[in-house]
């Protein structure tokens, strides 16, 4: 299974400092799912990863920088963006890709924690947007697609109807804690190709 | 000035240990605003609040029982909804409230902090999860006025639309990091209206 965030499962190419590198992120993924934030320790996570404490501290330094890597990794190993011939069709796909990644349990502690962590560190803020932003750019383009067909207004701010499907799952799961199901996730399609259509996500109002 | 969450300037009624009590969360909030969810210490509360120590050890025990207490009292002292004779105009009133209240540097980052807290606890998601409830439940009967004069449909889910206006904004917040703006505030509440109206959110879709 691939999600919106990193696969646990791929065999990566590359050679020995690739595989090291997947083997830490992994353990830090895996450490960040079980305990949150605070708990994080280089030597912890290379004692996971079954490689040498000296590689983890000279290679990363410190546990924001790991976290940095290890959200640059998510958004490297995401998944592309599926094509339907609609708004609605690709703003569902969308949506489902989320729900599958923030309902899975590994993937939604995962979020949550570096969620967590950005709230009180300014690199890790700054890679958590680098992520975001990644994704939202895999997925405009169907907005694009939308409004070369006619489907939506020329003027849309296409970055922020893809942010739209996203932003009702994750208030899910952050701060009213409905389940995230794939009603919710149709309805997020749904709500965002309704207004996206009716012109509420207009450039520069 | 008050905002969708506690108001920290206003005079409470109440006798010796209401006011120890609003003390207290005062220097709750104002330590979780500083310096996040982490480092909060009761021994500091009661040194920030000027209050004995053994009385916030005795009254709340726990960091996660003090932080369930500041998000009830947040509730209690939130703002009760405006009532504008549109639904446009009352969910742009709820976002507005809900937009200063993120953009507010000492809100703004207590939100974060509670929101990082009850990552990691589930006493503090919980009390997260009420706060929510109530804040949805005193904004919801607006729907129901635009259920009751043809607005909306009428078997639209009256609290999904409320948190579809507070959605975008927490996504800015947490996730995203746009700055969270009226133009956003305007456009949550614009997009949640006009996908209200065309029927986006009737229940059991």
């Amino acid at each position: 299974m691939r999600f919106e965030g990193a696969d646990s499962g791929t065999v990566r190419p590359g050679g020995r400092t690739a595989r090291v590198r997947a083997a830490v992120l992994q353990a830090t993924g895996d450490a960040l799912a079980e305990h949150g934030f605070a708990p994080l320790d280089l030597a912890d996570i290379a004692r996971r990863a079954e490689v040498g404490k000296t590689t983890v501290y000279r290679r990363w330094g410190t546990v924001t920088r790991l976290v940095a890597d290890l959200l640059l990794d998510m958004a490297e190993q995401s998944l592309p963006r599926t094509e339907t011939g609609s708004l609605f069709g690709d703003l569902k796909a969308n949506a489902r890709l989320v729900q599958r990644t923030l309902a899975d349990p590994r993937q939604g502690a995962l979020f949550k924690a570096v969620i967590a962590a950005a709230t009180c560190d300014a690199k890790t803020a700054e890679a958590l947007h680098r992520f975001y932003d990644i994704r939202v750019k895999e997925w405009a383009p169907c907005v694009q697609q939308a409004i070369d067909r006619g489907e939506v207004p020329e003027d849309t701010d296409v970055h922020e109807v893809i942010r739209a499907v996203s932003a009702p799952l994750y208030y899910r799961l952050l701060t009213s804690g409905e389940s995230i199901d794939e009603a919710a996730a149709d309805r997020a399609a749904e709500a965002a190709a309704t207004a996206a259509r009716a012109g509420a996500y207009l450039r520069g109002v």
